[in-house]
């Protein structure tokens, strides 16, 4: 196919009154679609309703230290809850803290408690004189910007690479900078690319240089098992940072956050954060005031449900199978439709949840609101950089998983004439 | 019997004989009891074994509203919880909003939220120049003044009597300083008294002239339905402080909460905040950055189990009787061993958790060691009172759920004896 800014502007013209009728019959079909977020489909909810029998009326509460599930108390939670999370994270399970529903309330208190407490004996980060800066690679995860916006941290982007965040820079500003407390990272299949930070990256991350001593790798390990092919050699692997740190000397410099929220069921699952003796001391002193305890028969339910490593991989073999059909429709549709028309350009990760897409600059909120338009709502352009604004107005996120498969083929369709459309329309105006 | 104070030095000292012989034998038996906290029984969590099959693999996932509740969304939770929470707590449904497993953890939040961020656009508590004050009605329950001394707000002392805190002294404080924030209340059944407020205490609470603008009321409905019989007649009632406080034009002056925690799992529940518009709004806006939403499966089991307020007061009858026997076999060894000695005094609440005791002034203390030596755990003393400081040192907070009937009839009889030798000790030193 030939570029568009090779075409002619009469060329261009008449393709845009094709693509205009062609999206106008997808409108008048009613479409109305949501492929804002990161939600499973019902085919993969599905893959779960048997961890609802595992735990039921004739079930022994008591776990497997003996201690009754139904009752106050244990709030680090169950052994076997650490053990397979731990697991899922690729670290021990000693380090393990389990929480309740989402991980992300977890992230958003472990600020809150910094800014009010400090961290390990600091001051309270809202007593600083100066306000807090975080490091956020960007593109990245939306909600993880909302939180530190909420609490006026500042943030500061840096550059993703497909080995992770540019070291160079991350490297400095946190050598350098002692107002800098932290850094957002979803370090495998990185929420929107799908990238995986690189062993490289992960070392120099465990060799990184504080100014701040109370400063802390949020290490999101959201899409831990979340991969799309069922062989090892086809799955990217993760170093345990922990342990790196660990190595370095630096153990208390990163926590690390896991959940069950993709695994079983979104909203119902359970959490974990994992981190040094220090820090497992220090949040647990807290989180005593803050809580009795979570939820322990959730707790037991996954733990019996998915039992250990092979039962999660198992489990995330189908989910991967399911979520695998969803990305090849977006991405058979984005070959077929945009190869060579140098419009756009887009991911292809083994795991996690999105397909990131690059529009020509300045687009993508033009396209996402002509999607919009066309019952096709996308999220928000921007969202992924910290405040909602990216700076080159390229990046969109594509969430395949909710619609189904029907649904997804016309969004699909839609979306590729919103591209077009858009871009068009930038190239005509530089003609 | 004798007044131990009207006993001659020489008896007493015969007397104290006998009784350590009795205590080392109960010891010998090597007695290992927790009655520290208010734990249910064994009995007590068997009433909602049945709960853990009304949503299995087979059941239909959508709620009432068709929301699927294995996928994300609907952070003010489910139609049906929220109407079932603001039942038990005799409020209206639209001014719920529904949390995870532990009021404790919303009251937790909300206290945090105000230090970053302050209540309803007042100045965040932690930049305050004075630090913030909460009156704190004594004796009261524990965890709250924990949370309280944690973010560093003062406590103030406020007497209970039988009719609720002393007003006259809420009243004033509350008008008079603007550092005053806050009041800490479990209206009914109260911690550890069992005293549940008057409408006339409710109606000045609705009332109060807070000179802060930012003052609440923590209104901790923890025992709102956990009555020891099932006669009406025979149960505590409490006015909807939230429509009284519309009535006043104070909507805003007042959260509320309540839980399922003692209705059925303690730690599995689920828990709401009622509130006003404003408040709710306010609060949503916050939350929906801390958290993508709640468990709502548990939301789903919970609203299929105990369907309604019948639902919840056939579940609750189980529970008060199960709970009467225990706090009949506490009263029946106080009436026995300790009537006429005039050694201590207790109460008999009509619902809660708890039986408190007042034993002579400068004794509770020692009390509670001399029955942790003997191997009885009671919660420690002046513990109910900010910073752990009874100033009497005279109220123990006496918990019988949790122990077995033949353990709870061993540790009564321990009780008696810990209170007779550490009161005859205290005599004896003024003769």
């Amino acid at each position: 196919m030939k570029a568009y800014q090779h075409m002619k502007k009469e060329e261009l013209l008449v393709l845009k009154k094709e693509l205009e009728a062609k999206l106008e019959n997808i409108k008048s079909q009613g479409m109305q679609l949501d492929m804002s977020r990161g939600k499973p489909g019902e085919d993969q909810l599905a893959l779960s309703m048997e961890m609802l029998d595992v735990v039921n009326s004739s079930s022994d509460m008591n776990n497997e230290a003996g201690i009754d599930t139904r009752n106050y108390g244990q709030v680090d939670g169950l052994p076997e809850a650490k053990r397979l999370l731990a697991q899922m994270a690729d670290t021990s399970p000693e380090k393990a803290i389990v929480f309740g529903n989402a991980s992300l309330n977890v992230m958003f208190d472990t600020i809150s408690r910094s800014m009010t407490h400090g961290v390990m004996g600091s001051t309270p980060w809202s007593k600083l004189d100066n306000p807090v800066k975080f490091l956020c690679p960007v593109p990245g995860y939306d909600r993880h910007f909302s939180i530190t916006e909420y609490f006026g941290i500042e943030m500061i982007p840096v550059e993703m690479t497909k080995d992770g965040p540019d070291m160079d820079t991350v490297e400095k500003l946190v050598r350098e900078d002692e107002a800098v407390k932290g850094i957002w990272c979803v370090p495998k299949y990185s929420n929107p690319q799908g990238y995986t930070y690189s062993p490289e990256t992960v070392r120099r991350f465990a060799n990184l240089e504080p100014k701040a001593k109370d400063f802390r790798i949020f290490w999101d390990n959201a899409y831990a098992v979340h991969h799309l092919y069922p062989e090892p050699k086809r799955q990217d692997q993760l170093p345990d940072i922990l342990a790196l740190c660990e190595e370095t000397g630096k153990p208390d410099m990163v926590y690390e956050f896991v959940s069950t929220s993709k695994v079983t069921f979104p909203g119902s699952g359970i959490s974990m954060m994992a981190a040094s003796e220090g820090n497992r001391k220090e949040i647990l002193r807290h989180l005593s005031v803050q809580t009795i305890g979570h939820d322990k028969i959730n707790q037991l339910r996954h733990a019996r449900f998915l039992k250990d490593m092979d039962g999660v991989r198992e489990q995330m073999n189908k989910q991967g199978e399911l979520t695998l059909i969803k990305f090849k429709i977006v991405w058979e549709v984005l070959e077929r439709e945009l190869s060579g028309l140098e419009i756009g350009s887009w991911e292809y990760p083994r795991g996690g949840y999105f397909i990131s897409f690059e529009a020509l600059e300045g687009c993508a909120k033009a396209i996402v609101a002509k999607a919009k338009e066309s019952g096709l709502t996308l999220t928000p352009a921007g969202a992924s950089f910290p405040y909602g604004k990216d700076p080159k107005d390229s990046n969109i996120r594509i969430a395949p998983t909710y619609p189904s498969l029907d649904e997804l083929k016309l969004a699909g369709e839609a979306f590729v004439l919103c591209v077009k459309l858009v871009s068009i329309d930038k190239i005509l105006k530089s003609k």
